[in-house]
């Protein structure tokens, strides 16, 4: 393989400099524009109910007020597409949760929101709210959910579990939960559309997914695509919750926008935002495993509820994710393993960084440690026992040719943190404050996966533009991961390994390529980088040949590297050639679509290729525990990924460095309540904690590269691991440190405390 | 050929909606942004002069003035990038015409501008003003531009015109003389700029050429291409006048923005924008054509001599044009030709519909029917005798092999007016009213021929959604002409004859194609509709492969017809197609560029294939001159136009109507007066006539159609040539009622009295 130019390079992000000096414009910076109306959304007060009427003269009374718009005032469907048809924009009929929209008031300012969202009163009849999924799958549970309280129940059927734990030496059970984890990022949710003169509706916005935001817009207002255009504006943080979410929003906004003929924009407070979108799915798992006495795993069984909210929005995907991940990345010939996404009267859960797996993830690195514990193994011991390694079957048998760095991150893991010294220093720590250490592998399918096989596909358009200055679009978007940074550089680079400097992205529309899927899965660098490598070919080869008859030799005998087109001692520029190709009308663009290779599941065994590539991790935290206040510390965090080519390693190392803190959130702080009437108790920074840079421990990333020959110059997604095994880890360093398993998380000091019986175990 | 289903149908412009009902935005119109700031031009007060000094303390100190921008503020290079490099963005150094931009004013409100403006004191050392092109050409005349005073020199050198003279039954001669024509489009110049966040610049404006404006910011701000995005905005007409020049002021709008931080307009009033915009050349030429008593032309001399203002700006271009059309459409074996351009002290003339060519088609034609006259031939008979046919070869050597039309618009002009007839009664009208009728034939090169073959070139983007509804983009503009109905057509058919309601066109902008050229020269319908065809094409056929699999047949063997896919009597909708290919991940999205056939010229003799093809005409007007009060009256106008293939005929005749009453403007009303000191008199509509709905005869558009096999779906540009023989069928028709040779236009009721010696000669 060629050397790489710009690949593997660290290059400055080409977005840092307008967002640090505050230039960036996201969607509530927009300048405003004149005639531009401001949007409160009207809620439900409770968490289930029959609404009687909605009364909105006082509220339309209000100065400033100039539209209320209700559902029937839809003029397409009341429906955001999704995978199931079930979600709605505006309720109509029934609430299903507390704070659902049933109407938005626009005004002229944004003073005149709160008088007249007070102002307007919802007769509602209430009905007896469904908050645990346990209570919603009982076989007479209300139906919140037109489709049944169970939206899912995926399997994996593998092998023959009973003479699989038959031939066991040692079986091992646990029950875990988890909990909900909020966003919590930097930008609230904000939304602004407007009208275009050709009766269409232009869409601005901090999200993931324009496509999916395109065809929420077209089936709310009725009109084809082609009349949506959705712009994503720079967007500050999403990890997941604005997957699905702004879709709703921007059905809501734009609908207001098409009633009055003016730009209308919606921006949440931090408050609105937390009791309006989605969160991770709390979840009660139930595992048994069984293994020999040489620790190799001869049987796993699973179960698995994830509460999933009032709509099924995502969770068939999310707990889909779960399904296949949920046996950890160990060879296991008998599996049985059923999960469920069940509806309660909550706020829908949904896409979260890691999409399902932290959840299962937590819960078989714990039942690995009980088994460690059992055959009085190391834990790393036993897992490298039992990892999947090239040319082995996952548990949904799929067959893994290549680009398995799984091995090699347990072994960088376990030699950077010396595990053995630190794990025999934990043992012997005593007093009150208790050290431990413990460790995660995992795995994580890049990509859509089977069940997104229908809409993963990526597109690319590149321009060259006469003095040799770059232009490309895709349609997956920068949402603060490092993506444009990325593309930037596999279009540099397969370009010839032209300066990154040359090249800009253009702002993400649905205008400009085709539906090219959401932005999710750590598919990104994956499928555009793909397309772009795709695009540039096309272009490059039109530039080699015009650069052969320079150089007079023939056109695959040009050498293109460092910017340059080659023949021995002679080198053209880049930017020459491609002054000269405009001169000669070659042309120096080109659109491509990537199209994932194929998947395959099978519904009834959960046997199939599930995902195109996996991505591996092993993590290892070392905490301490001081068994007086119940407070946990992370002390040093060892966090090894295969990516299979990190394309930018800086960007590489800030993802995990990023992904732990946020894991280390979701492992010790971050609890959001939910009250007995529906209501979410703690919708603010204050009461819902999130780490703060005190809480960041030493994290020590280390990049493993084990090409993936399918993804660009060898890389695969790997966003959203560094968050996957946190919980894992540091709930068995905590269970190390104070002897003591550990079941749920986030772990508070009050459990803590529970465990050593200083106070009651808190009930949430 | 297949019979076609949208091309050829007269549908309802997909622009009028909004244009009609006010939705459309216009730049001046875009809402105001926060933070927007107003620009104003600090002009020349004199015609020529050395700047010695530029103070601008007291208008800074202005309440609500932001900066104050000149020439040594400009980061990059005081340069717009044209044909020659002699066109600057600011004058520094030396101002060549009155009002030559200076420096810009920026001001938080449009009230703080005149005020500041007349605070802003110029220190100018006059210098002698050349005004005109005589005096400018003589040997020893100041050099009013670096480049000297002579832009061009343009030559035909055909045959050998002494022994073509020898040769002749009858010899004639003729000195003639044309004014200025102001563009008077509905809007007056109005650009916006507005930095981007990652340090390159935005710029909205009507235009004509987004990717010369790009050229011209890149240049002035020193940044790459790539970093600049031209946005072209509902323009309101242009007619040339939107060619060149925003290049300049969008130059300076985005140099006031980058050093502001902030988005800057600059919106000219009228009266500004007569004063600093392009205008029709002046033109004075001499010809002497000799024919044999049947009436064949033997030899043509012609002499042009271009007022060309102070900077060259397109006048190589423009003169360049009038050269290969200075003959007119006539078989002449014996040719030579000298057209000038010639810089004087007076703002650039530039970009006017016909591009140079009404000027001498009015010379030419009017020298055709003093030849008729001494001939006492019928001028039709005339020109019936020499005009080219297919087979025949041009003035510059190049043979037509296929589509030429002009008899065919000849005939049918002829039998449409009942020319003999009228030409008889006009003979017999007696009286002070008296009655005439007038003729000329013409062609008219499509695209930009071999002067401009570098640009020539032109890039489409088309993308089918899922849901089957079409976006196209392309680089050419829509200006009012119809390029948007008439690409939207071609869309609609080249995709199978789908509703033109599914085809949506985005807005233009240089960052959705690549350099696409200008949108002049009738060249939108052609070479963008045949970008788009190709693109479609490609599009069409993978469609067209899913369908076969459907319809069980081979691909090539499905017929694709009124927006379905046909095999029999089963048919399968375009839009269910789509839906498919997307599911199944086949591309429905395609750039193509075309590029132009090629062209040639030898600058020394003159001869080459000048353009790809010609469209023809044939106009006849009939008038009545009231030799009491001078007043002409246009009773009624025939227009035959051969357009290859009339994609939106109900367009093609409103073309022919708009071009009819805008050439009466030229060649009865429109007089653009230059003071003695280089200020133009009469900048404004009370002052400077143009024709009102009052002024507008019956007009009758007959469309001849003589495909072009290259052409879209055999369709050659037309566009300008409605307006470029109405001053010579004008003229003509006048000298017939009157009986005395009309030599000059516009012909106003003064040159009619001076005639019949009621009055002096006024004196332009």
């Amino acid at each position: 393989m060629k050397e790489l130019d710009i690949v593997g390079k660290s290059i400055d992000r080409p977005d840092a400099r307008a967002k640090v000096s505050g230039r960036a414009l996201y969607c509530d910076d927009l300048p405003s524009v004149s005639g531009l109306l401001y949007a409160g959304i009207i809620k439900s007060p409770v968490p289930a109910g029959r609404i009687k009427g909605i009364h909105i003269e006082d509220a339309l009374s209000v100065d400033g007020v100039v539209d209320i718009v209700l559902a029937h005032h839809i003029p397409g469907k009341n429906l955001v597409p999704l995978i199931f048809d079930d979600w709605i924009v505006l309720a109509d009929k029934e609430v299903r949760y507390a704070g659902e929209p049933i109407g938005v008031v626009v005004a002229e300012h944004p003073r005149a929101l709160d008088i007249a969202l007070n102002k307007v009163k919802v007769d509602i009849e209430p009905l007896p709210a469904l908050l645990s999924p346990f209570d919603a799958m009982k076989p007479d549970a209300r139906k919140i959910n037109p489709r049944g309280n169970i939206f899912n129940h995926h399997k994996i059927r593998r092998g023959d579990v009973e003479s699989g734990f038959a031939e066991a030496d040692i079986v091992v059970e646990g029950e875990y939960q988890t909990g909900y984890q909020e966003h919590a990022y930097l930008e609230p949710l904000s939304l602004m559309a407007k009208p275009t003169p050709d009766q269409g509706m232009q869409v601005w916005g901090g999200m993931q997914c324009p496509f999916y935001v395109q065809s929420a817009v077209a089936t709310v207002l009725g009109i084809a695509l082609n009349k949506v255009e959705v712009i994503q504006t720079t967007t500050g943080g999403a990890f997941g919750g604005k997957e699905d979410v702004p879709s709703r929003f921007a059905g809501i906004v734009a609908l207001a926008a098409w009633r009055s003929g003016r730009a209308v924009r919606l921006t949440f407070s931090r408050e609105e935002d937390i009791v309006s979108t989605s969160k991770r799915h709390p979840s009660f798992s139930r595992y048994r495993i069984g293994a020999r006495r040489d620790g190799r795993l001869v049987a796993c069984t699973a179960e698995v509820i994830m509460d999933a909210g009032a709509y099924a929005t995502l969770s068939p995907s999310v707990s889909w994710r779960a399904t296949v991940h949920c046996c950890g990345p160990y060879r296991i010939p008998n599996v049985r393993v059923d999960v469920y996404a069940v509806a309660t009267n909550k706020v829908p859960a949904g896409a979260f960084r890691g999409f399902g797996t932290p959840q299962v993830i937590f819960a078989m690195e714990r039942v690995m440690d009980e088994l460690a514990n059992q055959l009085k193994m190391d834990p790393l011991e036993l897992r490298r026992r039992n990892i999947l390694r090239r040319g082995d079957t996952t548990v949904t048998g799929q067959r893994l040719p290549w680009s398995v760095g799984l091995g090699r991150t347990l072994q960088e893991c376990a030699k950077k943190s010396n595990w053995k010294k630190r794990r025999k220093a934990a043992e012997q720590s005593t007093g009150t404050k208790k050290r431990g250490i413990g460790c995660a592998t995992f795995l994580y399918g890049v990509g859509l996966g089977a069940a997104g096989r229908k809409i993963d596909r990526a597109e690319a358009s590149v321009q060259v533009e006469g003095d040799g200055s770059v232009r490309f679009s895709v349609g997956t978007t920068e949402m603060g991961q490092g993506m444009e940074s990325v593309l930037t550089q596999i279009v540099a680079e397969a370009l010839g390994g032209i300066s990154p400097g040359l090249v800009t992205m253009t702002e993400v529309s649905t205008s400009r390529v085709q539906d090219s899927g959401p932005t999710v899965a750590s598919r990104a660098t994956y499928m555009s980088g793909n397309a772009l490598r795709i695009a540039c070919s096309q272009i490059l080869n039109r530039m080699r040949a015009v650069a052969g008859e320079r150089l007079h030799i023939p056109a695959s005998r040009v050498v293109v590297t460092g910017g340059r087109f080659k023949a021995g001692t002679e080198e053209i520029d880049f930017r020459e050639i491609a002054c000269e190709c405009f001169e000669r009308h070659v042309p120096l663009s080109a659109r491509a679509l990537y199209d994932s290779p194929p998947t395959s599941w099978d519904a009834e065994t959960g046997q199939g290729k599930a995902y195109v590539v996996y991505s591996y991790a092993t993590h290892i935290a070392e905490v301490e525990v001081d068994t007086e206040t119940g407070i946990v510390s992370v002390l040093r965090f060892w966090a090894a990924h295969d990516v299979g080519k990190a394309v930018n390693p800086q960007l590489v190392e800030g993802q995990i460095e990023g992904g732990v803190v946020q894991g280390i959130g979701y492992a010790l702080m971050e609890s959001l309540l939910t009250a007995n009437d529906g209501h979410i108790l703690n919708p603010d920074f204050e009461t819902y904690i999130i780490p703060t840079s005190k809480d960041i421990p030493e994290i020590y990333p280390i990049i493993v590269e084990s090409p993936y020959p399918e993804g660009p110059f060898g890389a695969k997604g790997f966003g959203e691991t560094p968050l996957m095994g946190c919980g894992a880890a540091i709930a068995n360093a905590v269970s190390n440190a104070i002897g003591r398993p550990i079941t749920r998380l986030p772990i508070l000091p009050e459990d803590i405390l529970a465990l050593f019986k200083i106070c009651s175990a808190p009930n949430r």
